[in-house]
């Protein structure tokens, strides 16, 4: 689910005075914290890597979809990156009550945990698990909410793979380190997962027209599997980007309906057209064209 | 989180009359299921591969750790891993209500869907934080609950690193055929993700030793997450003897208290001791020599 980041990353963070681009989003001040909604959630705070989507983004997009806010420390704090930092020490045994961490991203909630500390909680599905049914993305009954879990844990997975066709053999070394074994995981990643994962989206769809016409996996409305499966899929058309337009046509639901009708949701919509949305670089998805169809 | 299986087990699912070891758990005439516990459950259905403990072992073990009966498909019936291959078709847009499911295991429990039918999940990390509840093993609160299963994903990131080490590039391709590549994935395995992990799990213990003096991860009392990392220790110090014989001195609350005292835990000495306890072969943890330490 996370793996150590990449040193090239790495290295800047321990360049002073980097530049860690300011912006709006924080719980404070953003125009989202004045609707009445918004008032009744806590102080999330999302702890990531600065300047990258990443496995963060995938709790942004619950956020954002949900219409409640949140603050970005990474992005938003000039020194914000080294709360991360601190968070993943290798000697922390935790902080207040909460356990140490394995990787971010992390999610803080002030005065949520014992005595009034902060809850702090790890894991991308277990992130997303947690705050499913207080954003209202997490479906209409048990059964619903335990499937929403598997599909964004299938799609993380997917994001995984993505992930190790550029790192196949050592995340801490460079992809320049391993791009004989880069080439032959991504031609497997290519040939075979990606069909296997999008064939199978496309039949959750299916499976569920009845209800969400091709909107939505789960249901008939929005939930944290639409947005996870999403990011993926977008993700993927940047790094594979002549891959992804040959299969296209095979998924129909996915690319036709799903994808324009997630990215049209309201919150996700201006969401992806701020600057809030990072742009891809030296992250789970970069755009190698050996590594793509050729 | 799942892959294919491998293909040289594929082969003997196709071989007629396979034999398929039987053995005396169902739930209807195991010893657990005339306790008063066990009959307040209903039928769960375990759907995994037959013979080795894979994915499915982390499910089995919650199970036996809370003593509630369950029903192994493929290892009870004769023809019960058809019912696994017919689940994962590539056909399938689901049954009944459910969604179609992207590989095992899978939980069915009859009588649980919508309108009697029976619920089917998928996803390991999905089925425990479902069952982790029911079977009185996700902790005292929804924060205990969170950090049990964001514990429970890194130990099944580090099981997943672990299948890597002998498939690093093509799930579907057999070990002989990308061994220089696992060569290479196995000695960074072994000299940075194992004491990463390991770490990680030590610190965790540390920092709730307060309450459960090394014994649980997290509160006072086994969560499947303790069964979850239980299993992952076990089966690496299976796969790899030597790695783990060089640095169990590192981890002394991991080795020393944590690991023998789960493994003493009622249900589940019992269970490792019998013969529904499946031995490793060619599934996640394998022990091939030249991946271990030299």
């Amino acid at each position: 689910m996370f793996r150590t980041p990449l040193r090239p990353l790495f290295a800047l963070y321990n360049l002073p005075g980097v530049c860690i681009r300011p912006h709006a989003l924080t719980y404070t001040t953003t125009a989202m914290s004045s609707t009445k909604k918004a008032r009744t959630h806590p102080p999330y705070e999302l702890l990531y890597w600065p300047q990258i989507p990443g496995r963060g983004e995938f709790i942004r997009l619950a956020f954002e979809a949900a219409g409640v806010s949140y603050k970005d420390v990474s992005n938003e704090q000039k020194d914000g990156v080294q709360e991360v930092v601190s968070l993943i020490s290798a000697s922390s045994t935790g902080t207040d009550s909460n356990p140490p961490i394995f990787a971010p991203p992390a999610l803080r909630i002030p005065g949520e945990g014992k005595n009034g500390s902060a809850l702090i909680l790890y894991q991308t599905p277990s992130i997303l698990s947690y705050l499913g049914p207080k954003l209202g993305l997490s479906g209409e009954d048990e059964a619903e909410g335990a499937w929403i879990l598997s599909h964004a844990l299938t799609a993380l997975d997917l994001n995984n793979e993505a992930h190790d066709t550029h790192h196949p053999v050592a995340v801490a070394k460079y992809y320049e380190e391993q791009k004989d074994e880069a080439l032959k995981k991504a031609a497997d990643f290519r040939e075979t997962r990606i069909p296997k994962f999008l064939g199978f989206f496309e039949r959750v769809l299916k499976g569920n027209e009845k209800e969400g016409e091709g909107k939505y996996l789960v249901g008939g409305k929005l939930s944290y599997a639409d947005t996870t499966v999403w990011h993926v899929l977008n993700g993927l058309q940047f790094a594979f980007p002549k891959e992804l337009e040959a299969r296209k046509k095979d998924y129909p639901l996915l690319f036709e309906t799903f994808y324009p009708s997630v990215q049209e949701q309201s919150g996700l919509k201006e969401y992806l057209a701020s600057d809030r949305r990072l742009l891809y670089s030296n992250g789970v998805f970069r755009h190698y064209p050996e590594l793509d169809r050729q």
